[in-house]
């Protein structure tokens, strides 16, 4: 009987960037502790050091992996002093990073089956561990051995109490939902964080941004309109100028106001 | 017998940048659907929704990809509107991506055995298709499917008319060829229009551009010149500051003005 | 009997950037010379033509790599003149670029068993040869062949001489050591060019940069400091500010002098 080969994929989503050394040198580890792995970088440009753009650039990705994949996370500010290493099931993907709340996006504590360990396993480890890059020495060869089928019981002890990620959610009041700009991407469109369920089911008038106002919503970015408010493929609502940056048309940024006025 | 693996290649070019989740997304929907899929990124630093440097991007490497190579390209300006999504059969190679002209310089319809269809076969894209993200959500299962063995007609409808680039040629005239700068490198290297067949065999007296002549051709980038001209790997005339930047040195940009005299 | 899959990996160290198509097209015929192969990126985003910070970064990661894997490098300011290609085997790795000290800080010469190659085999290379772009015409297929069981033998002959990168090192006092900042990452942290051997077991009273005196050693990025000097992961002397930049905050970059008072 042929078994299909078992998918071994590794994400990597860190703050180290594409131009030092440190992104190739967790690879490096990946592959000696686990040669047949397929490594695939979900970002390496988060902001340094913001946990927040770290968790959701990785919830952003993560979920459309198959079952059995692998995400190791480093955006760890925290690294060499008192903050444990972690290793969380959740969902039939593993998730391995510092416990800042840097995984509880995109593995949320109340999905059930949701399992956590903390990383005291010292044998899953590189031999030596530097105080300064636990991504190399720690976090990249507990990652490997899980995508070689080790269990979270082999490179940690089980937990319960994990740092959760406290995120700004939306006001939601009679008439209107007040919100913020929780990212920006690359086109300057701002992602906001009104979810298409703070709606109600109730049609929008007018969404408001630095004073600017974008009458009712639009399905995609029609190229007819200055302005469009619509929500995207990931359910948020999001604002875009068509063929430019919404983020420089209105002087936006993360945590800028957004006001929603509903019918 | 010992089959040899087919290789099951899916490169990447897109406008997304390496920022946000999106490339992350989409390889996520790539591994889901055809888990030994090999992922390569031409680039995604296409400038935003810039339809022809991307179509030049995925031109330049994608023929040196090994035969059954899949090429899945996005940038995307139109999404959500009207639009038709393709995949195009060309050279052994297959793409993938919208109908905007992205794909037609690296698969040009002139092609002999040049097949195209158009994505009308919903059951080949994820159950739920976002108006905002097609790259995701059907272009990358599309390729995925063609990776794993598909073929143009279970993913799509036999069409001829697709969108082709109108890229500008030169004006070639009895002792001279004017081009124009049409990219630029991360060396600032000119890249023009201008192609080693426009020369017909003829020989350079100078090469000018933005008021500043360059005598003679050269072979390599040889640094004891202030400027080189010289037919590059791809066979386009390039300019080049040997050990700096053509495009500083000369404030040419996309689009400068590239005079070519013949003797 | 199952013979486990050899590990055939290839990394890419660069100064060609990720918006070009040069890394795709290299990707393409290493994939087109050994389909199963697989790619990892150290870096693209090495300054232009910085063949001294390309060593760095290429030293700095590859040792984390499995035996076997080829190390294709591919910083050439010289590629068209008179300098030679070489490969060689160093530690269980191969290493293939130009021979511009580019692979001398990862393959140091006084390693034992040490043996390199000038690269002479043309049937080795791409059928034609751009003066332009080694990289993907010389160098990538002849890192494929290696990666697919090739000798050094059959891919050039043998050579001693090759050339070597002149790093400065620290000057050593009786009681302090003189370096430089040899490299800046991401983060603005400062990596210098003393070693903790330079210490000689000494206890460090003042490391001082421009001006600023930090006092003693830290273990890790303490955020209770305003500086750090530590000893990083790779066992250099590093100067950070925990959540800020430390080349922002002391106006330090590549060459600033640093001073290291030991008790």
């Amino acid at each position: 009987m042929t078994v299909a080969p078992k998918a071994r994929i590794v994400t990597l989503t860190t703050d180290f960037g594409l131009s030092d050394s440190y992104v190739g040198a967790m690879k490096g580890v990946l592959l000696s502790c686990c040669p047949d792995v397929q490594l695939v970088d979900i970002s390496h440009e988060v902001p340094p050091q913001n946990v927040a753009i770290g968790a959701m650039r990785l919830a952003g990705a993560a979920r459309f992996f198959p079952a059995g994949t692998v995400h190791l996370a480093v955006v760890d500010p925290g690294v060499g002093g008192s903050r444990r290493g972690i290793a969380v099931s959740c969902g039939g993907h593993f998730f391995v990073g510092p416990d800042n709340g840097l995984l509880s996006l995109a593995a949320p504590r109340t999905t059930p089956g949701w399992r956590a360990a903390e990383l005291t396993v010292a044998s899953a480890w590189l031999p030596s561990v530097s105080s300064t890059f636990h991504g190399r020495d720690v976090f990249a060869p507990v990652a490997a051995r899980l995508a070689a089928g080790s269990t979270l019981e082999e490179v940690g002890e089980p937990t319960d109490a994990i740092v959760e990620l406290g995120l700004r959610t939306p006001t939601v009041l009679e008439d209107r939902v007040l919100g913020i700009v929780s990212d920006l991407d690359r086109f300057g469109n701002l992602i906001t964080n009104v979810r298409e369920t703070h709606l109600n089911r109730r049609q929008v008038v007018v969404v408001s941004v630095n004073g600017r106002s974008i009458a009712g919503m639009s399905t995609w970015y029609d190229p007819a309109r200055e302005f469009v408010a619509l929500v995207n493929g990931e359910g948020w609502l999001e604002i875009s100028v068509p063929e430019g940056s919404a983020a420089a048309t209105l002087g936006a940024a993360i945590g800028t106001p957004v006001e929603v006025r509903l019918a």
